[in-house]
């Protein structure tokens, strides 16, 4: 039997890097396509690729790239956006709502997960368990949101999940083997939480390495009666 | 006692100008303000006054002058968009995702009624049970999700429900008395729905009339312990 072909989009995020290299050190795993904006140079394993969610054809041309080759068996989505500079930053109170903000929230946790979605699940393997998943958010669960603020980025988060859910009920007509779900890697050492995480103790503050690692054991143990879900890096499934 | 001042948005819709024909016929209520794109001619009790999600200062103009002559006892978002022309229109299929068509859709059905609670909370009443409701639908639950499709629409609607949570948690802050929830009005015969209602049976279609008076049947009977809730026209809560 041949190895897993696996796709990482945002493989230049903090988590995505840091799948790539997981699942380049996996025995089962074949190819590893790592998609970013910039992208570096070739591993063992890793194939970097470009593609930009300001640019839908750049994500189709990628796709085409990779299927070029066989279906994927793996696609995970480690993008996201919390703050940039001074004009976007998690809000505190509904007075700093700004609609160019929240748009820009949708675009890049929302709408950029979904085009892939769009050009990347037709292309999804016909063996096995084929997988996608999009790292979502805890903080994305609207029955678990007890301490508010965060409008943007909880919105988008869960919407997201919407998407993912629509995603896995549509798969399921396709393939009963195939999985779809959102996933939470819990608090990760990245310049995405760098400026947010001052009260999070050392113990609960993961590196990269580690949520890859848990979330690739996660991954490993879903099967299709947990497509549709919405998984924490423990196996944990969280509520809507 | 004065009677209560009333707001609701999107009057010119077929369930908003239901609400504001039925909040005018009751005696415990002063004032209507009736917002809508185009306002036609004052009513007995509702006032009409122009705004467009297009333009944040005529939300702004608007709380202004409402505000002005006292604090606002309930307000109702009742705009939404479900389809437009050929450009959008509810996907059946990822294959039908379109960024701008999803854009579109969280402009006007999450990031509008944000911006109008990020503007009229401030000025809920401090007396009786001030409330903020924004119209939600089933179809945004992502726990109730069976059927997929409806891709943007479901997302913006979900995307929605976490907005509105965020305000209720930061409303009894402020406020112990104060609610904010998402209500699902049952399919109403009104344009919105018009094009996608084929399967509905007759007795599961409302007139907007109906559906208006259930809504407000289930306003008056919510309280402080509801809020961050998400209802249905019949008061049942909907999962997230
Ligand atoms: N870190 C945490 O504590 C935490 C907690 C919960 C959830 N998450 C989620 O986990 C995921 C990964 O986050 P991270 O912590 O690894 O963040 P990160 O290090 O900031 O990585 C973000 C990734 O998204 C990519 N990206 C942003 N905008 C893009 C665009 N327009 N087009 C293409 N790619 C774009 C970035 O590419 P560039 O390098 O080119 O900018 C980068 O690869 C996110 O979805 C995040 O919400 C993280
Ligand atoms: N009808 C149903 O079966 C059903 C089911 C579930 C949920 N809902 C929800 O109920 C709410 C009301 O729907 P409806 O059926 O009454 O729809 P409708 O008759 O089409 O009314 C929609 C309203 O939204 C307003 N609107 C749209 N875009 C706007 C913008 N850019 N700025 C300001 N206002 C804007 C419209 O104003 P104009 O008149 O100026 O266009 C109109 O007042 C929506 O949130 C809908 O999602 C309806």
């Amino acid at each position: 039997m041949s190895g897993l072909r696996c796709a990482v989009f945002g493989a230049s995020g903090g988590i995505g890097a840091a799948l790539v290299d997981a699942l380049s050190d996996r025995k089962d795993v074949e190819e590893v396509y790592a998609l970013m904006r910039s992208p570096g140079r070739k591993g063992e394993k890793a194939t970097p690729l470009a593609f930009d969610y300001g640019d839908e054809g750049s994500i189709i041309a990628a796709v085409e790239r990779m299927t070029g080759d066989g279906p994927l068996d793996l696609v995970i989505v480690a993008t996201g956006l919390l703050s940039r500079g001074d004009e976007i930053q998690p809000e505190k109170t509904w007075r700093s709502l700004d609609a160019e903000a929240m748009a820009e929230n949708f675009r890049i946790n929302t709408i950029g997960p979904a085009l892939i979605g769009k050009h990347v699940l037709d292309h999804l393997s016909r063996e096995g368990r084929p997988l996608f998943a999009a790292l979502s958010a805890r903080v994305g669960s609207i029955e678990d949101n007890g301490l508010g603020g965060w409008h943007s980025y909880r919105a988008a988060k869960a919407a997201l999940n919407q998407i993912i859910r629509n995603f896995a009920i549509e798969l399921r007509r396709r393939n009963k083997r195939a999985v779809a779900v959102a996933l939470h890697p819990g608090t990760v050492e990245t310049t995405l939480s760098e400026p947010f995480r001052g009260n999070v103790p050392d113990e609960k503050l993961f590196t990269p390495e580690y949520a890859a690692a848990c979330l690739l054991s996660v991954i490993d143990g879903l099967s299709a009666g947990d497509s549709g879900g919405f998984f924490a890096w423990d196996g944990k499934p969280i509520p809507f």
